[in-house]
């Protein structure tokens, strides 16, 4: 192992453990664990909560992950210690962003022990706090671009739009010479999407939501739809898609199943299928991530702010949580480990 | 307009009207039609029904018809009339299986004016019984074995499988060299397909079932299930799929509607899709077509008899309808226009 801890390795943190699901997360004292080959130990500076997380802690979410387990899916930070494998070593010191691994604690910890190959250093002019929020939602950005655009769809459509997501997809489908077609659950967020110079949007509490949508998907020739909140509006967005139409789901922020009527499949060809980050990941060549990770850190230092709406210590995180829900679309919660208000 | 008729044009004909949907059927005089360029006029031997016409004569269906309209979407008989044109000319007086032209009077009269270029000549020793049934099932057949092949499954899954199209299915599967998982709702069809020497069979009504799917599927490595049935057997069906696996609904004889959590979309990378078959004969070439309509006929001459469990005049059709649903295992009921029980 290779490190730079002033004198000693530290012997314990804390961490933010979920024991049972759908209970709440208790702080504990962990010990800190050593990096071998392939791995390093990154001192976390921000995490945010993401809707993965919070499915997570609620049962909602399928992950390999035994529980007790600190939660937490990406953060940033210092690289503190590393394996003494030249790909390790390379980050020793380094401004990082990373995901947990896929198996054991998360980020939500003053530390967290991952692996070498899915920690990115970080440019020098993106902030920690940016860079903590740099694998997930633009990721998963650029995978739904790569998507649509696989599909020869030059307009998508997708829901939850107000979301920090939402606001990316918006500009970076401009970026990529796509059109979307924002759907937001609430007239607010029209205003506050409209003042961010998005063009095209819709109200799904408007009572001509439906109508609205049928003929922007007409006049923008939208072909694929994708949802974060499943349940009633995986089947609005069928019914308004063109036949031949797609949704894909990526997310269940609703909670409710999906009903559909026989029809759409039948007559009208229509397909829902889903999208999960994890796995396009796994069939991504790490040239392919690289580049998208170099594209999005550019992007995030000169045209886009990821908004934040509150930071919280880890014993914040406990009461905090229960607002999460709460007004999601004015920016993400970020967890910030070392600061020790309660 | 080149004819057969013995002296004159026939004045009327007698057919099943429908005018409202889910109300039942009239027998009504009607004119018969001239057939003009590129039409043929049928005198009707036989003609099924089909689950797409119980679901049509309800109101389940998407079809341009315009109502009030003469049923049937099927036939067989012997073209009397045809326009004047080389096409059409070359069907004068020979014996023919043929759709309902897409917008108008269909198969369940003594007579029906169709298209000549979807009217297919029968080979000497099929029978007008037989050959009544040539188009709507086998082509599905033929339409679903083409696509799992397509998608690189060895092995599909299909529900209602005592039905006419089940038992084709199976058959031609093994023809072609595929597997098929036969999922019957009732005992006594696990019997009927096993006396008929169908290898692999499940009852959804058995309290084992879903931990037999599960198995079969896995030992099979079925990845693609064909439904008939949709509602809760679409989320079944789902449930036993392996990661990425995709239920083709082609059917809704169950007529519920489907729930699906939406955990099979995201992290399963499921997907529900349809399949209707006039959307797949408009993606095929004629020579395609011609192909299909070949290979089927020789299956039908020599290794498989469509079962017949009733032959009905258009009166009886009348009250008889009520039984369509009834024992549809037992085989297909046939429209005699030109019997005159009642």
């Amino acid at each position: 192992m290779k490190n730079i801890f002033n004198k000693h390795f530290p012997n314990s943190m804390k961490g933010l453990i979920l024991k049972e699901f759908d209970k709440g997360l208790t702080v504990e004292d962990l010990a800190v664990p050593q990096p071998v080959k392939g791995e390093v130990l990154v001192k976390i500076d921000s995490a945010p909560i993401n809707p993965s997380d919070w499915a997570f802690l609620r049962g909602l979410y399928t992950s390999p992950k035994k529980l007790p387990v600190v939660a937490g899916f990406e953060g940033s930070g210092i690289v503190m210690a590393t394996g003494n494998d030249f790909f390790s070593r390379r980050l020793l010191g380094k401004k990082v962003a990373c995901f947990a691994p896929q198996n054991g604690n998360g980020t939500w910890a003053e530390y967290t022990l991952t692996q070498a190959r899915t920690t990115i250093p970080l440019k020098e002019n993106l902030s920690l706090e940016q860079g903590s929020m740099l694998l997930i939602n633009p990721l998963s950005v650029i995978a739904i671009i790569s998507i649509a655009k696989k599909k020869g769809s030059r307009t998508i459509a997708n829901t939850a739009a107000a979301s920090a997501l939402g606001k990316l997809l918006d500009k970076m489908c401009k970026q990529n010479g796509l059109q979307c077609v924002n759907i937001v659950r609430r007239p607010q967020q029209v205003e506050l999407l409209k003042k961010s110079g998005t063009q095209f949007i819709l109200d799904s509490s408007s009572p001509t939501f439906k109508s609205e949508m049928d003929n922007l998907f007409k006049k923008l020739n939208v072909k694929i739809a994708f949802d974060a909140l499943s349940g009633t509006m995986v089947s609005q967005l069928l019914a308004s898609l063109p036949k031949g139409g797609e949704v894909m789901v990526y997310g269940a922020l609703s909670e409710q199943e999906t009903i559909v009527p026989h029809g759409r499949f039948i007559f009208e060809d229509k397909k829902i299928s889903g999208f999960w980050l994890p796995k396009w990941i796994n069939e991504q060549s790490m040239f392919t991530l690289l580049q998208s990770f170099k594209k999005v850190q550019k992007f995030l230092c000169s045209q886009h702010e990821i908004q934040i709406r509150n930071r919280m210590s880890l014993a914040q995180v406990i009461e905090g949580l229960n607002t999460f829900t709460e007004n999601m679309s004015e920016g993400k919660i970020l967890i910030k480990p070392w600061q020790y208000l309660s």
